[in-house]
């Protein structure tokens, strides 16, 4: 990096820290969960070439490394308090890019409510590499986990699955039924993947009424492979019932494309059927509906993505950033 | 990397995790300071080509990583409790290097007493690249700061000041009297480097005595510009005082060096006048023996470090990893 550590954190990072950083001038942070809360504690990194493309702009990469954090904490029924930053920035990383990664953080945090806490800047010898630790407050024995789902709950997802791996493919110049939609659609969809909308306003919802949660980050289906494995069941999709991008003409191969691809960060929530009804309006009420896409059964295995009766053929399970599965 | 990331958590890491982790099936883990403790957060990256070298032993890597943090809760007056793990491999990572790399981390895990909380584990182009959030207790009210030190304070110093620097001079072929010592001697230096020693039980000396402190960790004399700017004094040193490397024939040039290198990790701790004698006895028995080798004085500015009564001809001030300042 052009600029020395010291530079870097008075002009770029001091004027995000907040209550517990100390300014930044400390070698270590102090945290605090607010009374009858459980901390709750998360770690995403991001990595240019893997998670983001060099060309990516850099406000949106500081968005996009925060807010896949920040989607973890909503899926735990978390609210966000602060984080911890790890920039890794290769040789030649100049000022105007780390005044628009510093414009990003900034944006965000006010956004969502959370400061700086503290973090380290090294150089590296590719990247840049983001690595944020995020915290955040879960109502006192309510956090939310993988497990706890049972036989019989329905599966629900929030938004719309499969926006960002419509993104990419258009970034990356790969064919598909993207190609044919019209420039502010692919725009969105293109955005979707550069920055996800993690949905905050749903953790205490999913405090509330969801027996086990997940975002959806590595592809819809694999993470439901995860949420039923952790829960000791199978789960069964319809994929007909999935929300996908508006006017996108999916055949069943681009369908288990998208069904499989990452970076949805999405709400995955199983909920008892005795609260469903509660849990959507409380979902609507928040201004984020989720909808049902299938149910956890006994038994074990991956899940049963299903389309028009009939098992959906998958090529991979689940998203493996920088490669296929 | 050639594994994948599930695998990964399941072969290397799963064995690691603790208490809230919930055995890292979960998308967050959750976190707890004891009671009447305050929760310390601290935050460091370190970088293959930067921090430290291709050929060094995964093992070691994995130990020096926590172990850069476990150096900072130890001067914030802090015990460990748990970290998270950020790791990005570069393609081809083995086995090999993972295994030894796990091993490395239950190593010191059993030695400090800690245990993983969660992480990721994500591709990068170039690497590995290792960041560690640590966390730990300090009793409450009572975390060590930079900030707190007072005119007339006396400065102390842990260890040994520029083993980790003349071990890096070896491993890179740097000429210097390093070159004159035994093999033993010589390995002694480069195992300071690759692994340092945190002086963990320090932790409860310094948040009974210790005005400020902090690990030295980017060059003394420059973290003792830090210590004093932010306890708004000037810091004085004198050369003769600090502990170097025994049997190394030090002239001023070297003497220079070693005293604004990099990668100690010793305490600097500020103590006020009234105290010392029961910091000595307490830092002693806890068997880490420090020597004042200062004082903090009224005024501002960089360090006065002194040698033989005439100020020392420094270099630069402060060590950057990658680079000279």
């Amino acid at each position: 990096m052009a600029l020395d550590e010291l530079t870097i954190i008075d002009r770029f990072f001091r004027p995000l820290a907040g209550e517990g950083s100390f300014g930044l001038v400390d070698d270590a942070a102090r945290l605090a969960a607010p009374p009858d809360c459980d901390l709750v504690v998360t770690s995403d990194m991001i990595a240019c070439g893997v998670h983001f493309l060099p060309g990516d702009p850099a406000d949106l990469v500081a968005r996009k490394a925060l807010r896949v954090n920040l989607s973890d904490l909503a899926a735990k029924g978390a609210k966000p308090l602060a984080y911890v930053l790890g920039l890794g920035l290769p040789a030649g990383t100049g000022e105007s890019w780390l005044t628009a990664f510093a414009a990003g953080l900034r944006a965000d945090q006010e956004r969502y409510g959370l400061a700086l806490l503290g973090g380290d800047t090294i150089d590296v010898e590719a990247g840049p590499v983001v690595s944020v630790t995020a915290f955040g407050a879960a109502p006192g024995g309510r956090m939310v986990h993988r497990f706890g789902g049972r036989a019989g709950d329905r599966l629900y997802v929030s938004g719309v699955i499969g926006r960002a791996a419509a993104g990419l493919a258009l970034l990356k110049g790969d064919a598909g039924p993207w190609d044919a939609l019209a420039a502010p659609a692919k725009d969105a969809l293109v955005r979707s993947y550069r920055v996800p909308e993690p949905r905050m306003s749903l953790a205490p919802v999913l405090a509330e009424f969801a027996s086990a949660a997940m975002d959806v980050s590595d592809g819809l289906v694999g993470d439901c492979d995860k949420l039923a494995a952790a829960s000791g069941c199978l789960a069964e999709i319809h994929a007909e019932d999935v929300p996908l991008p508006a006017g996108l003409a999916a055949n069943e191969v681009v369908l288990a494309r998208l069904l499989t691809a990452g970076d949805d960060y999405e709400i995955l929530a199983a909920v008892p059927p005795g609260r469903e009804d509660a849990f959507r309006r409380a979902a609507a009420a928040a201004g984020e509906p989720l909808v049902p896409i299938g149910v956890l059964r006994e038994g074990t295995g991956p899940t049963r993505a299903m389309h028009r009766g009939r098992e959906l053929a998958l090529g991979g399970r689940a998203y493996v950033h920088g490669r296929r599965a």
